[in-house]
């Protein structure tokens, strides 16, 4: 089952003419959630294929333009289209007070909901749960309030040897619950350990998303161990001033903290329009955490959990 | 001085992969005229290499969104760079009511104002003018209040004739009149009549921008003769139905518009996305009016006083 990071915009808050504003999009088991939704995000979308009616929820990390101006053209193009399910947003509370005069205006009437929800500043919270994928949103550090995400699959259940179950003659009612981490018990008395009967589940696949925030250690705690880290990485060093007065980081503080985190990738991006390349991103980046790439616009990184 | 038009967008109301939302660009002797500003608007822009501090005056046909949510992200831009032009939008009234909620959540305080003017969807009507420039709102028939434009230079003096300033010996303080249309009496009290003394000057040069819209006639008194028109063509007659429930044009219909208003050329666009190609479109303009071309993201049309 998929589980896979594409990049639809990665400029900082004035886009290029090579980079959107942020917007991406994660197919997580064949759940499409989409992370901010900059202006164009919808024409990113439709170059990038994905159907439109995949998407059911998006999560907006803060209210600066460049992370949400895109919603309000994706969701009059849901309604143009004729979708109906219901569209799910977790933001900021004061979301809905911008987007719904905009609503208001749209032709015809949605014929689908769009339902807020308010994420928590202050402390990490599960927004999103299912019964293989959930979504946890974590405060961030910017100069308004702003969360990442994190998301993962949920442990999943061991597999059963084959063998075994001829084996030791197990009975279906016993698969299900020997999968779950039981022992078996034969039937002359036997006790055979669940390690002996299973082979462990691959571990989880997880992928963080550090959107506009300071260098702010914290969030390691929340995303220790994940296989693939978006950081921005607005600036270098050389503008360090810049990045402590707006609230940024460097690409040497996105490294940093995938370093801390025991990340197993690193993607890099939010690349001030002030830089002409990116060499300068990446090179600070790798001098102390090697495995970094710099997004691209339109690339998928596909999330192994082999990666660390 | 130059008469261009670059087409920044022009999909109908869902944006393809080729094609933005409507928006354009006129240069009129140095004046840049934004003309509706779908989302992806300022991308565009940048691609196309226009300084964002030329952008002074912005009209806005009708307030679906395609041709007015790139609005909001462009107001940002012009605001983190730093722009101090105070910005003229030419709208339906309403427009205002979207906008100030979401430059309420600018960062940092605006450093410029954005000054609202209302349309008049009543009759024409002119909105804007200057020494050299001027523009005229005119309604259209669609399905909620819309508004076309004619931009058009003022007329110019004639030019006078060096060789009759010599042979005639006519002091500087004459000169002005003579181009201004009088005649001149020499020392020895001949008349020489004014258009001896001068060549005509150039006809002025006028650009239509005729946006979303049902057939509508009516037009054609205000855009007379006109230059270059652009006028949608949603549908080709294939579809009439489904024109006149939306209120758009068939190709079919724009030309008959061009043909009525005596353009020099026609150029059509906002096909919608049920098309796979261009080419209906531009046949069935051209059975009744043969100037005609179908727009392009990205082109600029120079606009001559000698297309028709």
């Amino acid at each position: 089952m998929p589980f896979e990071l594409t990049i639809l915009g990665s400029s900082s808050a004035i886009p290029t003419s090579e980079r959107y504003p942020t917007a991406q999009v994660l197919n997580a088991l064949g759940r499409f959630f989409l992370i901010d939704c900059g202006e164009g995000t919808q024409i990113q979308i439709r170059r990038q294929k994905i159907g439109f009616g995949k998407i059911k929820h998006i999560f907006i990390s803060h209210l600066h333009g460049d992370h949400y101006y895109g919603l309000i053209g994706l969701i009059s193009t849901f309604n143009l289209l004729g979708l109906k399910n219901d569209i799910h947003i977790y933001s900021l509370s004061q979301l809905k007070d911008i987007i719904q005069p905009q609503l208001d205006f749209l032709k015809g009437d949605l014929q689908f909901k769009v339902i807020f929800h308010p994420l928590n500043f202050k402390k990490p919270q599960l927004i999103y749960e299912d019964r293989r994928v959930e979504v946890v949103s974590f405060p961030l550090k910017h100069s308004i309030n702003c969360c990442g995400f994190l998301f993962r699959e949920k442990e999943k259940e061991a597999n059963i040897k084959k063998e075994c179950i001829e084996q030791y003659n197990i009975p279906i009612a016993q698969i299900v619950k020997i999968k779950q981490g039981a022992d078996f018990i034969t039937e002359t008395g036997e006790t055979i350990p669940h390690e002996v009967l299973t082979t462990p589940p691959p571990s989880p696949r997880s992928y963080a998303f550090c959107s506009d925030t300071a260098f702010f250690p914290t969030v390691t705690e929340v995303i220790k161990n994940v296989n693939l880290l978006y950081h921005e990485a607005t600036f270098t060093e050389e503008l360090r001033d810049w990045a402590i007065k707006t609230y940024h980081s460097t690409a040497l503080d996105a490294a940093k903290i995938a370093q801390m985190a025991h990340a197993g990738k690193l993607i890099i991006g939010h690349f001030s329009s002030r830089y002409k390349t990116t060499e300068p991103f990446l090179a600070e980046a790798r001098t102390v955490f090697q495995n970094t790439e710099v997004v691209v616009d339109g690339k998928t990184y596909v999330i192994g959990n082999k990666l660390h």
